[in-house]
């Protein structure tokens, strides 16, 4: 079968072997995969993600000098079982799943292993298990975005907030459009969102944010007191002796570069929480002695439980949440060195997916 | 009246002009004070304090190049008030107070003020609204070591912590100290304490260290699993498989130097929170990336509120914290340069006191 391989910081499209489904585990046709912006990282430096892994401990072990097929944001359809298998869902059904691979040594991480290709290949090996049946007809491509919004989903539950806070969503690609969505399925608001580009944010609009702020023009932390935040500890104070616990200010970092740390160290109110979604995989600077004066509160979040992942899908089957807006455009396995490109300009692209099946 | 000022890097023991208090203030006689970590650094790095204040959106102004008086744990004699006062507490009642004087234009923080002297001069004007009688025939050096062991109360409110938890406490300073004292007179436990010096370690024990570690011979993180932590992901997941929630680490950072918060990113079990309680003064570097993989929480706090000095003075009063073990010396106003040299060997001194009515 044919797959899209990362190879020392290649793409490049070539036939590899069969799989044989192990029991428990489920060969599938790949329907649509998304690219994630941990994919476009991790292609250039897959060895600073293993020495990442093996540092914190992670089960996880990656040879970044072996070929990795990607892709873990997939739809996908039930091919065939091991011999002797109960057959749970029938060829033909349409499934996701968590992409995590069950066999005897353990579990394997799929569009992160040297072991098991991930969706950009046209077939995979899922377990059985783990599956969920696509409901209520969603498309393939919609099914496919129950990953990515997963992400946003466990970065809202993960986040201290109720219905009197209110959020400031810092970047909006992927996973920032993720939370926003999130945080609209489960009725937080109010949502401002920032982002230097004019396409990102009026995609955050769509997702439902209440504010979009162009941070090239004015800082999106002057939106607090507008959302009903106070902004300095002696407001905060304030409010608390007038009997009024003052509405809190959740930040999502959803932008994984260096030095958006400290700038929102600096700039959220006290008192903030910071929910830290974006993937910086560099050194950063932060300043603790402002971050501890200003009592913030740093929550590091990263995938989603199993539950939450079925909860997305759910609400994009139920239309609490609208995927649709966010995918961009759509590629082969040809195309998928070119959509690692273009999804290099945040003003074309949001989500790019690869359907291995097409010519 | 008399004072250790202070002034530009150095101390020096001076006449100040006396003090007149304002409506709702009162003239008090300080019998004990003690000496602070915060304040070995404000006398090198005040400049850096106003800095990080102005930058930080703080109310306290101050002016690094004009005097200031530190000393904010302190016990008092009530002498007198302003003309026409309710005058609550009689003349010769010994109180405490969190260390802010209210003021017609707002607050002042005491010890760290251009205007106000904190407790190392001989007399001090406090807010009569905010003034705690010392209970149970405390002793005024007993009385003065409510506010560093509220700073230990509130690290252990802000803690995602219960009985099901296990707690590490990096650095017996007197912020570690007071957080071992905390966690013990609210019940939890076990507790591991860590510190290179041998007298801090004997200190974290007599607070009531079930563990302790020197971090010279062995990482205190190797006793994660001596108090019931699973310290992989692989541990937990298989704890949640079995129906129960794994037990959760619970670190206290209370050093405040570069490179701890990296070392406990590094070595923290997956999904730990960290209390950053140490005070870091400088720019630290971290990798986000392990941080956002193991989903660490880190609460960055700082003081109290005025509820938990309370409380505190009342663990104190009714002998749920010993805080006598910690004073290891007392001074008159004369010893308090001296008494900042000696602070810096932690195998002799934990605490010492300033008695300004000392000859």
């Amino acid at each position: 079968m044919r797959a899209a391989i990362a190879r020392q910081g290649q793409l490049v499209c070539e036939e590899i072997g069969e799989l044989e489904p192990g029991p428990g585990q489920v060969l599938v046709k790949t329907l649509c995969c998304g690219i994630c912006g941990s994919d476009l990282h991790a292609l250039h430096h897959l060895d600073d993600m293993a020495d990442y892994a093996r540092r914190g401990g992670s089960p996880f072990a990656l040879d970044p000098k072996k070929d990795v097929v990607f892709g873990h944001e997939f739809c996908a359809e039930v091919l065939d079982y091991a011999p002797g298998a109960e057959k749970r869902l029938k060829p033909g059904t349409r499934v996701v799943t968590v992409p995590v691979l069950m066999e005897a040594a353990g579990m394997a991480p799929l569009g992160y292993s040297n072991t098991y290709p991930g969706g950009f290949a046209e077939r995979m090996l899922l377990s059985d298990m783990l599956l969920l049946p696509v409901p209520n007809g969603l498309s393939d491509r919609q099914a496919a975005m129950t990953e990515p919004f997963a992400v946003g989903a466990h970065a809202v539950a993960k986040a201290a907030i109720d219905t009197d806070s209110a959020a400031l969503v810092v970047g909006c690609g992927p996973v920032g459009l993720a939370v926003i969505a999130g945080l609209k399925a489960r009725g937080y608001g109010p949502v401002a969102a920032a982002d230097f580009s004019p396409a990102r944010r009026a995609m955050a609009e769509r997702m439902g944010a209440d504010i979009v702020v162009d941070p090239a023009v004015v800082s999106p932390h002057t939106k607090w007191s507008d959302m009903g935040v106070p902004t300095t500890g002696a407001e905060q104070m304030m409010s608390r002796m007038m009997g009024k616990e003052p509405k809190r200010a959740i930040v999502f970092e959803c932008v994984g570069s260096p030095g958006v740390l400290q700038s929102l160290i600096e700039a959220s109110p006290p008192g903030s929480q910071i929910i830290v979604a974006g993937v910086c995989m560099e050194v950063d600077k932060i300043e603790p002695f402002m971050a501890i004066t200003k009592q913030l509160d740093f929550r590091f979040v990263f995938g989603y439980a199993p539950e939450e992942f079925a909860a997305t899908l759910n609400d994009i089957a139920e239309g609490r949440i609208d995927v649709a807006p966010v995918i961009t455009d759509a590629v082969g396995l040809e195309g998928v060195a070119g959509a690692f490109k273009a999804l290099g300009d945040p003003e074309t692209q949001v989500k790019i997916v690869v359907e291995p099946w097409r010519a």
